[in-house]
């Protein structure tokens, strides 16, 4: 599968819960790490999701928060990978960070030069990668 | 209506489906496709969305995934789009990629550089529009 | 807390709606507007929201679609901010735009370069700054 998504995430399905309007899917990535995806109830039947199928998950670079520090702070978004920061390209106005994950994957995120400068991101820096599960497409074979 | 979202389809609610808090809407457009979109019930009731009612379905560059190819995978995500690229246009770190439907429309994603480079993106080229459903806004008359 | 992250509106949880898998709060600002956002249950239960809490909402620039003429539409989108373009920063091929709130807050958008030219953004003009619930994520303290 080729596409734009700069962040595919290879996993099994762990968890499956299926409302009257909305679904949602819990990835277990090979690394241990799990990803939350919600799709609507009628992609979940479509797809016939199914517990301990092989599915990735896919999640633009837009989609995605850096949190460099949490200052005490809880937050509702279900996907949170801890990494360092391991690329900053920067653009006209945004930037793009590498986030190397410690299992060995990469996570790739737009963000604002604004937001480059205010936190100061710089490689080598500790971050953590949050994003919803709503931002979450999931793919399955067959 | 004027607004920043470069996506904007038109054409008829076709189905309706309120959940407890989700809602999601499909818009049948004037050239036959279909496109899913959800919000909150209460939005839903505001908006008084009833079947065979005219409506706008805008979508974000930014929140648009291209398929180059699927692989033998199926994705999640409601609203696939196939056409034809007719236009890239190169900025420092994302770019912009205009597909021409078949139906005569136009869709544009903003895609990162690393996503242009990995899957050759060019004019000319086949490739999927994807997104969420939950990335969709209804607009409404009146 | 610091987060990339350009906007970030606080206030007091102020209705809560939890549904078998989706749940929404609404935040009252502390300037008076609300910010809806939604979070799956499973969310909504880990952070132990609770009405009267206060909470912080975290938008990225790039889930904001500005609004310079509504055209008799109405839009599904829960969150809509009226304010006034105050900052204007070209990119290569997209832009940052800055809308100062009546109250005294900014938010910051994310738009293409051609929506700039289409709908003509410049400082001083009027706007409305429109984010689906979806792309909202609550933090909370603790």
């Amino acid at each position: 599968m080729k596409t734009s998504a700069r962040n595919q995430f290879t996993g099994t399905i762990a968890a499956l819960e299926i409302g009257p309007v909305t679904a949602q899917a819990t990835l277990r990535l090979d690394g241990g790490q799990t990803i939350t995806a919600t799709m609507t109830a009628a992609a979940a039947a479509r797809l016939q999701l199914a517990v301990g199928q092989p599915a990735v998950a896919l999640v633009k670079a837009s989609a995605i928060v850096l949190v460099a520090d949490f200052g005490g702070y809880r937050l509702s978004a279900r996907n949170q990978l801890a990494g360092t920061i391991d690329r900053v390209e920067r653009g006209a106005v945004s930037s793009l960070i590498g986030i190397a994950l410690p299992g060995g994957g990469t996570v790739t995120a737009s963000v604002t030069n604004d937001a480059v400068d205010a936190l100061g991101l710089e490689v080598g820096q500790p971050t953590t990668a949050v994003f919803k599960a709503y931002a979450v497409m999931l793919a399955v074979p067959g």
